[in-house]
């Protein structure tokens, strides 16, 4: 309790010695996580995610502004999973630093790879409730890539952002196939670029095969665009599909409105609810797998290991069958 | 072995049938990959990475054409982690068919996510044995984008190559810098584009930075490039970059001749059996993991879990109190 307790009286200095505990996962960060635990389920998780220069970090940037400008304290956590050997650099943070800097409402949490994609899955995911039980209103989760990390961090969000821009390759298309499906919202910054208008319809065709409901209207014939304030009839999100230029603000208006009649539907129809469930049962497994390996590995005599390796490499044994036997020898 | 034997036969039929069925980590799958287990270890395995847009696809494609041309047999994993939900289309699939479709000495399997990266891995893993043990001299696994995903993807490979393009965006330089560390062999594919001579400069300034080596010949004022070839010297490997235009068979040759120096420095360094190695202790972890979750979860009455999640979602107990608790009275 000693650590957790100045975050709860908003030690700024308190909160980055938490945050670094907890990333690195030492004992102090997990008893603290413990004891913050009931001061969290309160913050608004969003996730964005999108590919290299679709211009994630301006969006962001400015999210986080028209929150601060609604009086609400905003986090930021950039997660960089393509870094797994180097802890290397995030994207953004210069950009970010220009205007955020210097605002006690905002904390920026800058995270590369654990070694793992789980680890860095759990590293996020305690990071976001240390900003939580803190009492940050919004919290900004920014993911570059479009692959299945950032499937794994988007699983924290209440509402995740999927970022595009025009005239970003051409099979790129291959990519949103996946990453589509996690899209509560979607965003085509840069879109003073040439091409904004092949990607919007590109972006929609797929929203129609993910979306069927969709697709059933416009065979009524209807004309009208089903947005996000269309969907309180059937009781399902159709992800909107918002312009913005983040680098000069606009669209920004239009994107938190969209945000924000997001949080309505998540609330009235259960599903918020629902994802902080499903969120707790995906930190739950984690934690699982991790210990139940941790204390199978500690019962075991490292000649073991070592002469099932040996066995391994000379074909005699697979390693499913290694297993099963160092699992049978070893009942603990 | 009933299902085994017609593989090490040359069965195609037999093959493809075998494959689903470790694709789907069935009970008969998994006894037919031990008897397999013996006979692995033989093929080359070649990693091929990189962002969408790169022309990954065709340059597989002419790879394969290209030992096909010396008498070797060719099995290609086409491997999509962008798609998790879907288990949507692989790219590339038209352009080889064009090529490769009818050749009895090329296989190809395409595969999406199995709902958890672990999963794909594990799966790939076992579909790159089972070619393996089938006598597939070479096999190439082929993935899209340039994530975590990729990074345990290329952890199954002798030899990764990452494949660059010129033009495709500002930031994706911040990408490189994980996925750098895995390639062997960097490819500048499309290298009659605009912008070749930047992007190949952009990469040769990060291989400084990720293997000192070739800055210290520089320092020494030697002018030769550091390719390949000039490593036995230290018995380091420095990644060489080649150009490439996949669709005319430009670089091919080239190319050719860099993955069979890799293939000669892998076996005079020892790295060849260190990667085998770290490849059979990375599929055991995997397996080990997946095992004893299976075991622990099959032994806990579901309501247990249930009331679990009440409790954490009622903010009473944090995911890893409830881990610890359930452990705890589930000696097992």
């Amino acid at each position: 309790m000693e650590l957790a307790q100045p975050i709860l009286n908003g030690d700024r200095l308190a909160l980055a010695r938490l945050l670094s505990r907890v990333e690195n996962d030492t004992l102090e960060g997990r008893s603290a996580l413990d004891a913050l635990f009931p001061h969290t389920g309160r913050a608004h998780l969003i996730g964005v995610t999108g590919a290299p220069g679709t211009g994630k970090s301006s969006l962001v940037n400015q999210i986080a502004l028209h929150f601060r400008k609604q009086g609400k304290r905003v986090a930021i956590v950039a997660v960089d999973p393509s870094s797994p050997f180097t802890g290397g650099a995030v994207l953004g943070d210069r950009v970010r630093m220009r205007d955020l800097a210097g605002d006690p409402g905002v904390f920026i949490r800058s995270m590369a790879s654990r070694g793992s994609l789980g680890g860095l899955a759990a590293a996020t995911a305690a990071v976001t409730q240390v900003f939580d039980a803190a009492g940050f209103d919004v919290i900004l989760i920014e993911t570059v890539g479009a692959g299945q990390s950032e499937v794994e961090i988007a699983r924290l969000a209440h509402t995740t952002l999927v970022v595009e821009a025009p005239g970003l390759g051409d099979d790129i298309q291959a990519i949103k196939a996946g990453i589509l499906e996690i899209a509560d919202i979607l965003v085509i910054n840069k879109a003073d670029r040439p091409g904004v208008e092949s990607t919007e319809r590109a972006l929609k065709t797929m929203l129609e095969l993910a979306h069927p409901v969709r697709k059933v209207f416009r065979h009524h014939g209807q004309v009208m665009e089903l947005n996000g304030e269309d969907t309180p009839d059937t009781g399902l999100w159709i992800p909107p599909v918002q312009r913005t230029v983040a680098t000069e603000g606009m669209g920004l208006p239009e994107l938190l409105q969209a945000i924000e009649r997001h949080v309505a539907h998540l609330r009235s129809s259960g599903d918020w609810a629902r994802r902080e469930r499903a969120r707790l049962q995906a930190e739950f497994d984690l934690i699982l797998r991790e210990m139940l390996v941790a204390r199978f590995l500690a019962n075991l005599p490292p000649k073991n290991m070592e002469s099932m390796l040996e066995s391994m490499q000379n074909r005699e044994i697979s390693p499913r069958e290694a297993v099963y036997r160092l699992i049978n020898e070893n009942k603990n």
